[in-house]
């Protein structure tokens, strides 16, 4: 055995005899060699190891901390591997729970977007303001699908970046990434075809299968694994796929994220399949580690990935601008975007294309990144303080998610329910699942600063929960 | 008989003795009263009614100029009441079009857009400008749907000011009037499900029932009186129709209007058979009379009509913000676009809101209408001397499109790829029908300013006819 695994089984050990309990720090690198007389490389790999096992999460301040037993609440989820839905039907559901969150008192937990204050909005009006200026009437027609070519040419370029090979000419700018990722459902499906989904899943993908009649057969997901790829397979021999649609990168709800092994052998499976894959990657810029982690679409030599994404979740919410890496179905999907919705506006088009050519994006991912990270970790230990112990809080190194079990007899929706009476929002397990076995879980926003309302509901969240119990 | 009947009919008889001849001036009304001795009114009666029959247009210049024959127009129309279309596959067909006209060097009479240097660029930027530095991240949910409420209440006055009675909450701002049309159709209707359209209409009517898997019944309609109402009750009583798709002023791409008599009865013989009306009156700003007509939704006591319209006709092309004025299904529409775009663009829906406060949009409106109803009656008697005299040019008071007949044995889409090859781009008949009876017609966009080349192209148009006639 390596010596780095002798290490983590060690800490292993430790963790399961509460010498180091959840929520505190182990021991820094540089400390755990004095203890351990192993090397800095040795220590190093160790941690990695109990993090991607999901033991401890790293933290840039903090270091390495102990997480809770996610082995538990695995268990929680019941193992539905697979489950068929004829007909989708959330959407009013979901639009409810949306709408009931909108009043500006408030304390939006169950919001899908960073708080605003993480946006750079100064910076993003002086790009408005550059653009506006030099806006002619000729822009109308240049910004028509495919969209913008500047931005189409930065948005390659940063994919590039990350050595991934990807053509200005098979990326189409759309209205945010739900319409990429409508636009890219519909152009590889007809209506009464099945798409797997995951199971939780962004509610996204069920209100898209549910407005193009679509049938859902969920799959179900690991909270830090990700989809079981037997599973995926069985699901593709028995029934006739057309499209799997997933998060690869910090997954909404569950904000795990696929190793870059497993994005590999998703790709393979899907292509022997001859199964389309839309990639939802909304959150790929919100890593809080060294590197942007890969889209599946890196490994996808065939076209068939999809692979959708946004700024609006990393620079500007109300902008309505995303993008799908389209491959092959490129222009299928300017065909539909043309009698859908036409095109994107073209101030904001040319705005990002102004913004993007600054070094601002940069710096400024860099710093949301931290503060993500900070507040991320901050609600994670709020909750973990307040809410009553049998209830399973994840964590994930990545976005600004966190989701709540409960147990297992406890109703999410009615702890919604309760708690949007009291101005506080969050968003229940139900809206992530043509199923009912995520009944007892929720989703919380991280990226709020904890302010004192925001401990305060925390903390009402931990009176309400109680009462439940 | 009334004496303005009597004078109308004289003046009839002279225009077909060819006393007056189509694309000269009659008298004046102050001349006409001192050659037949009668008042004023009686003239301007006689020359109305001569009008509406369509066989002069009024002229804000030049008078009342002959018409073209109306009636054989309407005679080259094959009398093929009702087409049923099980499954609409026009899309691609469209797509090509548009995208062959897209290049600059193209003179584009096949474009569906104002000629770009009639809008007002410079002031819609100044707005852009003055949003841009006003925009907070609190704006981004401001402005989901239903949209900007500021700019929701702008809509609902300009309403009131023709007396139409629309509440801002059931206005819900779209990507421009095209996904409103798209929202408000799927709202009604389901897969399958037959969908009433004109023939000749306007291709985005048949790509979204293409899109969405309806069934499309096309109802003949007339160059200058638009649907026939007993056709329409025919298919009503024939078919289990679910919506029905509508332009009520200034048709694209026959240019006519209905009058209100007719707005009012059409409307009511959808409330009898309980079908929705979606309204398309994205034109209903460009007329070249003294009052805005009235949309078919004014008649509308029951929430039927779902009135769509946008700003990209009349203000700014690439801006996409239109609306719908939705009625009892506005709530419905929301939800579908929060799964579908999610919202329209904050900064766009802003800049708007600012520049309707202005004075700036009536003055442009004038200014607009007159320079439209100039051109327009340019390229007519441009088309009237270069193309062969056996082919129909219509026209209509109103928009800035005509359509051109050719004789019954020549193909559209063939002079189509002749001229664009030539850099001259037209909208051949095919695109705005399911069955083939307009392959011999053809829309122009006559909002071009007669420069030199447009005049060339025209000529060139003309050769081009006479070698395939």
């Amino acid at each position: 055995m390596a010596k780095y695994v002798e290490l983590a089984n060690q800490i292993k050990e430790q963790i399961q005899n509460n010498v180091w309990q959840v929520g505190t720090k182990l021991p820094s690198l540089r400390k755990q060699t004095e203890l351990s007389g192993l090397s800095l490389m040795t220590a190093m790999n160790a941690y990695q190891l109990l993090e991607s096992q999901g033991w401890v999460v790293s933290h840039s301040r903090s270091g390495y901390v102990v997480a809770p037993p996610v082995q538990d609440v695995a268990a929680l989820f019941p193992k539905q591997h697979l489950h068929e839905t004829e007909s989708v039907d959330i959407n009013d559901f979901v639009f409810d729970i949306l709408q009931a969150s909108r009043k500006n008192t408030v304390t939006n937990f169950g919001f899908a977007y960073p708080e605003a204050n993480l946006y750079p909005q100064n910076q993003v009006n002086k790009s408005l303001v550059r653009a506006a200026r030099k806006i002619t009437t000729s822009h109308d027609l240049d910004n028509f699908p495919p969209g913008n070519e500047t931005l189409r040419h930065i948005i390659a370029k940063r994919y590039a970046a990350q050595g991934v090979n990807i053509h200005p000419d098979e990326i189409v700018i759309t209205a945010g990434a739900l319409e990429a990722l409508n636009l890219s459902l519909q152009s590889v499906t007809k209506a009464g075809d099945w798409v797997i989904v995951e199971s939780p899943c962004f509610y996204g993908a069920l209100q898209s299968l549910e407005r193009l009649n679509l049938r859902a057969l969920s799959v179900n997901t690991h909270p830090t694994e990700g989809i079981d790829l037997k599973d995926l397979e069985t699901a593709l021999q028995t029934h006739q796929v057309k499209a799997c649609w997933l998060m690869t990168n910090f997954q909404n709800p569950l904000g795990f994220s696929l190793s870059d092994d497993k994005k590999r052998r998703l790709v393979k499976l899907l292509q022997q399949y001859n199964v389309y894959l839309i990639e939802d990657d909304v959150y790929n810029e919100l890593y809080y580690g060294a590197t942007k982690p890969l889209p599946a679409k890196a490994f996808d030599d065939s076209g068939i990935v999809l692979h959708c994404a946004s700024f609006s979740k990393s620079l500007v919410a109300g902008f309505r601008i995303g993008w799908v890496a389209a491959g092959s179905r490129a222009l299928q999907i300017q065909k539909i975007q043309l009698m859908s919705t036409l095109s994107t506006s073209a101030p904001v088009q040319l705005t990002l294309a102004d913004y993007l050519s600054t070094r601002h994006y940069e710096r400024h991912l860099r710093l949301l990144r931290r503060k993500l990270e900070q507040r991320k970790f901050q609600i994670w230990q709020l909750l973990r303080s307040h809410l009553p112990k049998d209830v399973q809080v994840n964590y994930s190194s990545g976005g600004y998610f966190i989701w709540v079990a409960l147990p297992a007899h406890v109703n999410a929706t009615e702890l919604y329910k309760m708690a949007i009476s009291d101005d506080i929002s969050i968003a229940p397990g139900e809206m992530f699942a043509t199923t009912q076995q995520f009944q007892h879980c929720f989703r919380m926003n991280a990226s709020l600063q904890a302010t004192d309302s925001v401990v305060r509901a925390i903390e009402r969240l931990g009176m309400l929960i109680r009462q439940l119990l």
